[in-house]
């Protein structure tokens, strides 16, 4: 049994997130370690200035082993609301990130009559209702981010970008999703005299977690005298990058609030002690 | 006759607009005259900086006069789409400037589910509709800024700031559709378990010209060969600084392509030949 903590990954300083597990998968390129932060260092430089040898990296590559088993904070108000300390993950989400740009005219606020009008800010606004529609069982859609140009009270707004960031355990619902949404882009966009065009950021598949391991661990939370619940993980996690390389499940610990990324992020120390109680009888099923 | 050429009707530089129209009515005073610019420059300063004495803008302000004619370029695509050179003005529009804030929760766009969630531009994009919505015959209402806190792609927003902009020439309605816009967003809050809060940041009441100048314009304009039309300014002048000391007028010219405040703002030289023509005729009704 190894124990690992794995760094960055949430890929906060260089934007690279998984570099930790990306190192253990054997999948941290060279270009990728020459990625900077906001002060200009870069990955491998930070390893060496912390005393380590980025040419060590390959070293690390994981051999044989029987599979990987992640704990983690649910990250979200699921389990609270439910009542249960322990959630088993199944599935980690497919995630679409996209940039929408509307542009439309800017004008004087006072003088350009209503039908005259090609405002970039009401027809972005419509498209933010049709993403909040566009949710359903399972699938997530938010607009996070609107940047309105110029941004003046009194000028009818020229561009709005706008982010879509779109989730979902099954990746044809979520393609399914995006082409959608832009449609409806295009649509907004010809009724109201506006240009609009979609730029993909990201696009990563959803994982699923090993069938065999995730009874294992339902198994496990069952003996330790809990209700199994299995759920979708809405964000990723390193075992996204080691599933392709051995089993993997994951066990998700109930967040307190839903609350994450936050000075208030928490856990109970109940809480920890049962996944502990769960780990010891996966290893049993093991 | 005496022709003013008047200083700063925007306001770009002291954020103080009318400085010109103000001396002339002797309205502007002592603590106006210290307000500063971006470098720390006071208008004072810039005044004394140009020759002059800020001590005699008191012996600006005007005497007896029978009245005052503005002409101004029109700022919008009115004319340009009725086929028309000149309108009279007859009425500036009243004005209401306010500032919405939506708050509800970050949280994480992934592992939030819908239906937890309590998404401040979710909630603002839906009252943008309905704002767009209010707008009427003669109501302009115009949402040109919109501020997203924190602002990322997979972050709910937790909080959203909107301008309003409200004009109509009946100072009743609009203070209607203003009442009516921040009951919706009361609503749209409730709804969704945002908090919202509306601050106002400017009231200005419409400035009705004077009706028996608008009527010997409207003379002026037929003389001169053309159909009189009317209508509301929907942009402040110099002309509402002026109407409670006199009677008061106001020619617009045709903006080719409703173009303003822009590099591109421009009339027709035959567009200026006939405001000309019009004010000799105005002269001789007068």
């Amino acid at each position: 049994i190894e124990v690992v903590g794995f760094s960055d990954e949430e890929g906060a300083r260089f934007g690279v997130p998984f570099i930790g597990s990306r190192a253990l998968a054997g999948s941290l390129d060279a270009e990728t370690l020459e990625t900077r932060d906001a002060d200009g260092t870069s990955i491998a430089g930070a390893i060496r200035a912390f005393g380590l040898q980025p040419s060590e990296i390959p070293a690390a590559r994981v051999g044989d082993a029987l599979g990987y088993l992640e704990f983690h904070i649910e990250q979200g108000p699921v389990l609270e609301s439910l009542g249960l300390p322990l959630a088993v993950v199944e599935k980690i989400v497919g995630q679409s990130r996209l940039e929408f740009a509307f542009e439309g005219q800017a004008n004087h606020a006072g003088t350009t009559p209503m039908k005259f009008r090609r405002d970039a800010l009401a027809g972005a606004a419509e498209w933010v209702g049709a993403v909040e529609r566009a949710a359903s069982a399972g699938l997530v859609a938010t607009v996070g981010q609107l940047q309105v140009t110029p941004g003046a009270g009194n000028v009818i707004a020229a561009k709005v970008v706008a982010s879509l960031d779109v989730r979902h355990g099954d990746d044809a619902v979520r393609y399914n999703a995006v082409a959608q949404l832009t449609d409806c882009a295009e649509q907004i966009a010809a009724r109201r005299g506006l240009r609009v065009s979609a730029y993909s950021q990201l696009d990563h598949c959803s994982v699923a977690m090993n069938s065999r391991w995730v009874e294992k661990l339902e198994r496990s939370v069952a003996k330790a005298g809990m209700r199994p619940h299995r759920m979708s993980s809405g964000a990723g996690h390193d075992a996204m990058i080691l599933a392709p390389l051995m089993p993997g499940a994951m066990l998700f610990l109930r967040s307190r609030g839903g609350i994450s990324h936050h000075p208030d992020e928490t856990v109970l120390p109940e809480d920890v002690a049962a996944a502990l109680a769960v780990g010891l009888h996966f290893l049993e099923e093991l």
